[in-house]
């Protein structure tokens, strides 16, 4: 939940490859039911198993990608323009990185001994 | 792809759990529609990351559900009745656990040096 | 802390390649060791970056490969035995894998809906 | 390898914080000896793997906080600056937080279909 939520045709680092990402988002989408489907079926724990990796792997893609997208865009110009914003959009960029590596943030890290 | 595929009526596993996983993924599912709309809608990249980690959190939860479903039944009654087939389910599941870690096999690990 | 800590002479399933185990260790120590020089010769963020991601990344293969052989030696014969440290040997097995996976246990996993 | 590290006397991200990631580091390679002496004392297998699930957290935590700090300093004075610079920065960052991510880089991602 953030300030910029509210914005009003809001460019987001993502615009350019919007398109992109609903069809990465779709597939992924499709392999979730297929993976419901091979449980309905009884399919072997293992077979299950590969898909559910696939999945998961498609999904920290978009998710980098995503990353990618916002520090090159809407981190870059809070950066550019100064201010307070370019503070919040830097840490809130770097909590973002922690859960995608599987963590809390990692802001407070270095002070943690 | 493995020889049980075509297993008929086949026990696995997950069968006891088996509409718990079929729920749990279909909210995922939905977690994947979710995101989608959320860049359809121009959401801030920052929230829109947040739920594509919830998401992997989610499906990851649901790997190391089967996995263990996978060990305590299938795996264990293989080593149970010795055999061939033992061999190849513990390699398998090696396997799995390995992609499931974000790295490839694991099994030739020690000798890799 | 197990049970089996106190075991005497006791045989594991990393028994085999304990050499190479103990230099795949060193070399990692030896990686640790050289990102600490790093930080103190004042490298860039970025070169770090890259030693620390590979001394994890050859920290999971460790792990990998002491569960792949802890599952084809301990818990193959706790299952073949049979009885009570099957139970056991099976759970902590899976509770090490969920560790490994940035998780907590999965084993309540598919009741938590 | 990057032009930056020849750099004299460099200013890095993580400078006002270097005591505390040398310490922090140090307790790092202490686990992982520790780990290479519970190997030579064949310690349980399961008791090694949470000693060496402990090590990749504590790794990880100070790859994220690198991260952070070099979004925080490095990142943020190129992209003020602008300039060509910035571009390499934000890439560099990408490709680390990919990497983290145990992935591989992410900024061809959404072109990827």
């Amino acid at each position: 939940m953030t300030a910029e939520r509210s914005d009003f045709q809001a460019e987001r680092g993502y615009s350019a490859d919007k398109a992109a990402y609903q069809r990465r988002l779709r597939r992924i989408e499709g392999q979730i039911r297929g993976i419901a489907r091979m449980v309905d079926e009884d399919t072997y724990c293992i077979d299950i198993l590969t898909q559910v990796s696939a999945a998961t792997k498609a999904l920290q893609a978009v998710a980098i990608g995503l990353l990618d997208d916002h520090l090159g865009h809407c981190v870059r110009s809070a950066v550019a323009e100064g201010g307070a914003d370019a503070e919040v959009k830097l840490r809130e960029a770097s909590e973002a990185i922690a859960r995608l590596a599987g963590r809390s943030s990692g802001r407070t890290g270095a002070r943690a001994d």
